[in-house]
C-alpha cells in the first residue's frame, strides 16, 4: 500500500476508534463507564506506586518501578474506547460533557498520556531513578491536565 | 546468588506476594477491592469479545482476536494482589469467604488462569480460528470455576 493510502487508512481507523457506537463493543452505555472507571482506577494505583518512589515517600525500587511502568503503559492505550458516543450517562460518572463535545482535544489529551506512559515505561527499564523522576512529573501532568479539563470533582 | 538462594528468593517474594498485608499495597481495602474489580472487569470485556468470535456471535477478525488476548494476558497476573488479606469488606463485593481461608486453593485458581490466558494469546497469535475455539474453551473454564466457588452469585 503506498505512503499515503496507509497513512489514510490509519487515519481512517483512529477516526472509527472515536466515533465508533458504544454498543459496538460494549453491550450498554453502563458496560463502557464500569470499563473506563476500572482501567483508570487500576492505571493509577499503578501510577501511584511510581509517584510514591519518584517522591521519595517510598525508597526506590527499580525492578518495581518497572513493572509498575510496564503495567501503566499496557493499559494507557484502554479506557478511551469507553468514551464513546451514548456513554456520557448510564451509571453514576465524573466524565464532564466536554468529552463528547470536544472529542479531539480529548483525544489529544489520551494520544499524549500514552505518549507519556511509554516514555516512562523507557526510563523505568534503564533502573535510574534520576530518569524515574524525569519522566513522572510529565506523564503526572498529563493524567492532571485532562482531569482538570474533562472530570468533575 | 546460586541457584538454591535464588530459587529460594523467589519462594519468599511469591509468598509475600500472597500474604502482603493489603496496607502494603494499597491505601485502603476498598481501594483493594476497586482495583481488583476493575482489574476483572475489563479483563471480562475483552474477553468476552473473543468469546463471541470463538462462539460465531461475531466475525472472526484475526487481528481483533490478538489484541483481545494480548489484553486479557497482560491484564491476567493482576486482580489478585486485590485479595490480600483484610479486603474482604470496605466495599460492595462477591467474594466469598473462601478467597481468605483457602488462599492455596485460590491462588491455584488464579495460576491456572494466567496460563490458559497466556495459551489464549499464543493461539490467537497463529491467526487461525480453530486455534482460537481450542484454546477459548479450557481459559473460560478457567473463569468459571473460580467464579463458581469464590464469587457469589
Amino acid at each position: 500500500m503506498p505512503i499515503k493510502a496507509l497513512a489514510l487508512a490509519a487515519t481512517a481507523a483512529a477516526a472509527t476508534l472515536v466515533s465508533l457506537p458504544a454498543a459496538a463493543q460494549f453491550a450498554k452505555p453502563e458496560d463502557a463507564i464500569k470499563y473506563r472507571q476500572g482501567a483508570l482506577f487500576v492505571m493509577g494505583q499503578h501510577f501511584g506506586r511510581i509517584g510514591a518512589m519518584a517522591n521519595g515517600r517510598v525508597p526506590f525500587d527499580a525492578k518495581a518501578a518497572q513493572e509498575n511502568a510496564d503495567t501503566v503503559a499496557a493499559l494507557a492505550a484502554l479506557p478511551w474506547a469507553g468514551f464513546g458516543p451514548g456513554t456520557d450517562k448510564g451509571a453514576p460518572t465524573k466524565a464532564k460533557p466536554g468529552v463528547w463535545t470536544e472529542q479531539a482535544k480529548f483525544q489529544e489529551h489520551a494520544d499524549k498520556f500514552q505518549a507519556e506512559a511509554a516514555k516512562l515505561a523507557a526510563a523505568a527499564k534503564t533502573g535510574s531513578l534520576d530518569n524515574l523522576k524525569a519522566a513522572f512529573g510529565p506523564a503526572a501532568n498529563s493524567c492532571k491536565a485532562c482531569h482538570d479539563a474533562y472530570r468533575a470533582r
